[in-house]
């Protein structure tokens, strides 16, 4: 299998920052990004049920179960290359099920990943084609496509950076960290990072901050009490954040500390920019639940607990921005006002997934 | 020796929370606050010189290096229990320098300690009585001198709490923590505590929570990008906080982080109140200089590294945060607006060293 990817990216690259999984010859492998870069180590799955345990305990996350599951797919392909046309079917409807509920909140856009593999693979059945290179170049497919348009998303985002200009970010946005990178290499703009840790799992210092030091940019990381501080010391200029979910009345749903930092840059006069695109699945804030995650980890550090028996945490995952803390709505087909994000639909839209 | 201290205080419970030094046959004993309370450890000096360094090592800070550097001198009188007048008094004079300047940003007000301790020894000497008592009742005279300051300081404090309330607070705040909920006790409100964890060095987590879990209160220990957050979830109705200086013109300098939850109080509507004194060595804020720690302190944590070789890291030890955003300053005397903190000397006020 050689399926090209973009020439301008690199397989190791990718890898190891851009948090995608890999198939080949009967092993997907996953970096294992709860302890990256402390160690860099791989997940090495040979059963799809092993891919669906990755993705479950956030060995990948943010994007990265996406391609995962696609590369889970590829697995299973490979698992049932014996089997009848109708057994392998129905092999692979099994796995599907297996990889899509790996996690419970994202089942609805991971099933969209599941089923566009069940149809290359049954497209490739009639065909007489391959059933595991179908689905490979699907998952490509699908990632290329994902690029192309996070692409367009860092072209309007740079446009926003000041030349020289200093860049506040919010924990992990994924591929748009990197694409952002890139684009403002490109056009030569030297901005410099400031980058907060993220607790409880120190994303930012781990994956933000080794991203963008691996691209050669000037790189700080501040712990999460310093951002207000640092927009006064080191005379911030933007701050930017991806996003879990942008509801299209302009509230947006993202990695905890979002909402203080978006506050602290109103206060500032410091413009707010979030990445990605509105979600016609939540019209309002008023139906978005958080997740609250195991408490525990907010009382400890690098598996050492901090405080005594008894003290509670609380921890949860996301916080939510209202709109007018929100100065635009970075997407694919332009800069958007958090208040008219209904305009996005106006022309056609891809499914990412 | 068997000066008594304050009956309502017990001893165990001042040296593992309320950060003294304690002076006993030859030694001087500091609870290690670098590691409480992941473990109890004491550290223990038979010479002055190991008061010194452990002042200098941060073994103690906040209030205690005050009562350790009174202790020390006790320590010093003993060592030269020996020693002619004149002798006993140019060592007792060299080991104050010794002591006073362990480390550079609190010489000034150390010296008040040290000289204050030489005064006692003279007169002492001039009496014929033990020297090393008579430091030491000095010692312990201060320490109730500033207990019973803060007392006062946590009724008008208290005053402000709603019955029930949820109070948010931000690091160590030394004994004001523990007087402040010992007169919430008394006075039966039931308040909640949510205490930031403080990074890098988890202070909120480690002392702070450990102190108000210990004496019985519900607390909740949150990461420090949740305050704003935290403030809209748990419906937070006051923010306090000591302060390491608050200058005449209302601008307070404090630990690390003050300033962001003062605005994310600010944008709630939540009152901040501060506890301390004015000081009139600091008229304006024109005058404070932000110390900068060791910036592989941010990018770390309890040891392991979180990030990639070349990443800077920046650690300011404390912010200012502008008296628009204060409520109140909280002193023994009463609370003053921060814009009118002048009339704070109107009436005599005895050094707390």
């Amino acid at each position: 299998m050689n399926w090209m990817i973009r020439q301008d990216y690199d397989l190791a690259f990718m890898l190891r920052y851009e948090n995608i999984a890999w198939y080949e010859d009967g092993k997907v492998r996953i970096l294992d990004r709860r302890v990256y870069p402390t160690s860099v180590e791989f997940v090495t799955c040979t059963r799809h049920e092993e891919v669906a345990r990755a993705i479950a305990d956030m060995v990948t996350q943010s994007g990265g179960p996406y391609t995962a599951a696609g590369m889970g797919m590829v697995l299973v392909a490979h698992e049932s290359r014996n089997l009848s046309r109708d057994e392998a079917l129905a092999y692979l409807k099994r796995a599907a099920h297996t990889l899509s509920t790996a996690r419970p909140t994202t089942t609805s856009r991971m099933r969209l990943v599941t089923e566009g593999c069940l149809r290359a693979a049954e497209e490739a059945m009639d065909k007489g084609e391959p059933v595991d290179e179908a689905i490979f170049k699907r998952t490509i497919d699908r990632l290329n496509h994902r690029y192309e348009r996070i692409s367009k998303v860092a072209e309007y985002l740079v446009d926003m950076f000041p030349d020289g200009g200093k860049i506040m970010t919010q924990c992990f946005a994924e591929t748009i960290v990197g694409t952002m990178l890139r684009e403002a290499k490109k056009r030569g703009k030297e901005i410099k990072l400031f980058v907060p840790e993220t607790r409880p799992y120190f994303q930012g210092a781990r994956l933000t901050a080794s991203v963008a030091q691996d691209q050669g940019f000037d790189t700080t990381v501040i712990t999460d009490n310093m951002p207000a501080y640092t927009m006064v010391t080191k005379k911030i200029d933007l701050f930017t954040s991806a996003a879990d979910l942008i509801c299209l009345d302009g509230h947006v749903v993202n990695k905890i500390g979002t909402y203080q930092i978006a506050i602290a840059a109103k206060y500032h006069g410091i413009p707010y920019f979030v990445t990605g695109a509105p979600d016609k699945g939540n019209p309002t804030v008023a139906t978005v639940t958080i997740e609250e995650r195991d408490p525990n980890m907010v009382l400890e550090a690098r598996g050492i607990k901090n405080t005594m028996e008894g003290v509670k945490g609380y921890y949860p995952s996301f916080d939510i921005t209202p709109p007018h803390l929100v100065s635009g709505v970075v997407t694919d087909k332009g800069i958007y006002t958090p208040y008219d994000l209904k305009r996005y639909f106006e022309t056609e839209t891809e499914s990412l997934y």
